[in-house]
């Protein structure tokens, strides 16, 4: 162990290797707060020969190296083991071209995604990749773990947004393809392995961006719909009329009913008995005419029944109030509170939260400390499920998990919609993906990093 | 070499195996024109379980398996070679499932695209892939090709449109992830190994395409533009303005001259002098709204100088004549004509042009024999480039790629954007792809494919 630090101080210089004391207690973990150890050394690289060479040292010392990005996932992938050593990104930062001519962006993957944002935004350009943890996470972190957000459903995942990536193998190979191309079939389109496999097969170094126009119109609505069909019907419109909308995030009464509620959320858009909501989100790109295209789309929802009651955001203040009551912050105040992110086919995602509330209910029944609140971005199949439970002696969020994943796996779902698999739900993969599936992850894994030290025991 | 056909007759049944005189020469290889030899055996199963057998008895006798498709490639990918059996999925076709909530099909691989494309339709969706070679190209192959077509600008390549995969591994293991979720992180995404890999690493039996709503509104010009800055300028704003064409599709004088003074055009849409000419294709959903949008757009740009006359499409007959000058199927009349299907960063595209126009003159002096049209979908920097030109003793069709391959590696460009590597260009790969890339590759195949069975001699 002695050996590879004194190599790395060696090589990247003392002042880039930390230890013991000198390491801060936040590189113990992400954010889902289930990091316990801190690493065996962490190392803060300024360039990528640096990150080839710190990985070429630990592959032949057999030592395991996790990558860390911002801390913000939610699946423990960027815990490092006792005995890990954690490579922060966090100094290998700044966005290093934005291409206007190719509608493109390269930026190092230490880079917090919001100072990517603002960059392309300065250029004229929307880097369209947003979620809440923005100001902290960064942009390899987000590749790394095909990140999703809020604009899925008009943009898709991070991986949609990717033309090209840098990234150093475990035995310090630095593979570059900076590709700005949107057509390119020369050969395996080897970035794909890296995008999502959460620091397992490489370190993501630099990524190419695809950026796109900045929206010239933001229209925001908050409906109540009568039930799930119509709010189905209602998106399948919406994506017919209005070219798809860019947020469609429902709302079951029981998170609407809380959250509103709730002293910290200060607005209820609606009352709240209806049976379901929604906020839609619409960016276009006629500032004149989208308003009121918004608005007949609405109307014609109303008369048909689809929703039973919108308000339009008049204004900025609007919006927020309309977001802060959809991001539920007001949850995160319950005592032991489990956060779910699941997908499941379109058509049967109310059936799921039916049946989920119920094995729930008859498990721990209703009371004023049983919560279950279930939102989602349903134009992507993703839902979220914040359950908050009194434990009887020898329970605990294990127990709310496997009640969880199950009805998950009975419903053809899947254990990770955007969080990723990290070590929390590594034991559930088998609920999604087949013995067949999983072994061929396990070969790549083999082929690519031999000897096992990159971010090992995540998500296989 | 009998005792597989014997094998492959025992599991298959007689008649699905063909040797000899009963395959027809059509299965020597694509269209591509460079096929010549006749596979050992023909098979073609019309189930997974058999595709699966065949490969599990080829993969223990060590034989070659070359999957082939509707033979439509253009890089020599679907020709076997001497010695391989020939695995048709032609029998191994149907749509067998349209899902409205989802927003899906589910196609088997043999289905021919356009099949696909009227299932989809005549269930209220538009399948976005598209290319010339829809009613004979199969979904199997344009995804295993990762094809591209002419709407890439607006809904990506066929890896964007691909939710779930079933693929058979060269041992005979079905890996079945017939996912309908748009987001979906739950380990890594094997699906995009065998998307683009030409059937090295895996045969593509079933597929989940993402569909989406047909539009309501197509608004088709023809225009004229003065230089190669406006036409990227006009593409930024046509993205910005009208939420970003369906096409936008590029054609240099060179092209547009030949063209539409060939006797099979039968049409000239704006006079043959202009510096350069763009097809643009503009597909909404206000059906009521959007001609005049469309009108206003060209309106702006004619006034700004990006563009110096423009015709819009009054009725089908018009949007076929301007899609048939595009197409430049008079092209197809020139003897020995050489295509070739490149991406180049799109800053550098005229420029491109330009070179490689001049270094073809050095070596084959302008004359009545001597052609080089330029044109492509240019807002997903593809360029196309047809050549003629009249070779002297020992020359041939090789030393127009050496020049041409050469001088997009000088650009950095890519030598494959749409149709692949197959055998055609296997090797100029590393024109465009570094050698840790393919050694990367190479490692994948081994992997997946360790005895080679797979599509052997193609890509890497």
């Amino acid at each position: 162990m002695g050996d590879i630090i004194a190599a790395l101080r060696l090589e990247l210089g003392a002042d880039q290797v930390l230890t013991g004391a000198e390491i801060g207690t936040r590189y113990r973990g992400d954010m889902s707060g289930t990091g316990t150890t801190l690493p065996l050394a962490l190392i803060r690289p300024r360039a990528v020969a640096e990150i080839a060479t710190a990985l070429r040292l630990a592959n032949e010392a057999g030592i395991a190296m996790v990558p860390q990005g911002g801390l913000t996932g939610l699946a423990g992938g960027a815990n490092p083991g006792a005995g890990a050593i954690a490579l922060s990104l966090e100094r290998w930062s700044g966005v290093e071209e934005v291409d206007a001519q190719a509608g493109t962006m390269t930026v190092r993957a230490g880079t917090p995604l919001e100072t990517a944002q603002e960059a392309a935004a300065s250029a004229g350009f929307l880097l369209p990749l947003d979620l809440g943890s923005r100001g902290s996470a960064q942009v390899g972190g987000n590749v790394a773990t095909n990140a999703g957000g809020n604009r899925v459903i008009r943009y898709g995942m991070a991986r949609a947004l990717v033309l090209g990536l840098e990234v150093v193998l475990a035995d310090g190979t630095v593979l570059t393809n900076l590709n700005k191309m949107l057509k390119n079939n020369a050969g395996f389109d080897l970035k794909q392995l890296f995008i999502g496999s959460e620091g397992t097969l490489g370190i993501i170094t630099r990524i190419v961006f695809r950026l796109r126009p900045l929206p010239r119109s933001t229209s925001t609505a908050f409906c109540a719909a009568p039930d799930y069909p119509s709010i189905l019907e209602l998106l399948r419109r919406a994506e017919g009329e209005l070219g798809g909308p860019s947020a469609f995030e429902v709302m079951w009464p029981d998170f609407y009913r809380f959250v509103t509620a709730h002293p910290t959320t200060k607005s209820q858009p609606l009352p709240p008995d209806h049976g379901l909501y929604v906020l839609i989100e619409h960016q276009g790109n006629d500032a004149a005419a989208d308003p009121e295209r918004f608005e007949t789309f609405l109307g014609g929802a109303l008369e048909d029944g689809l929703i039973a009651d919108a308000v339009i955001a008049r204004n900025e203040k609007e919006v927020q109030d309309f977001w802060r009551v959809r991001e539920g912050l007001a949850l995160d105040t319950l005592p032991h509170l489990v956060n779910f992110d699941v997908s499941l086919p379109m058509g049967r995602i109310d059936d799921f939260a039916a049946a989920c509330r119920q094995k729930l209910l008859a498990r721990w029944p209703a009371g004023p400390e049983s919560h279950a609140a279930f939102f989602g971005h349903i134009g992507d199949s993703n839902l979220h499920i914040c359950v908050s439970v009194p434990y009887r002696a020898g329970e605990g969020m294990h127990d709310v998990d496997e009640l969880v994943y199950a009805t998950v796996r009975d419903f053809e779902g899947s254990v990770s919609a955007e969080h990723g698999i990290g070590t929390l739900k590594r034991d559930y993969l088998g609920h999604s993906r087949s013995p067949a599936e999983i072994a061929v992850m396990r070969r790549l894994k083999a082929a690519l990093d031999p000897r096992g030290i990159l971010n090992p025991g995540k998500v296989i």
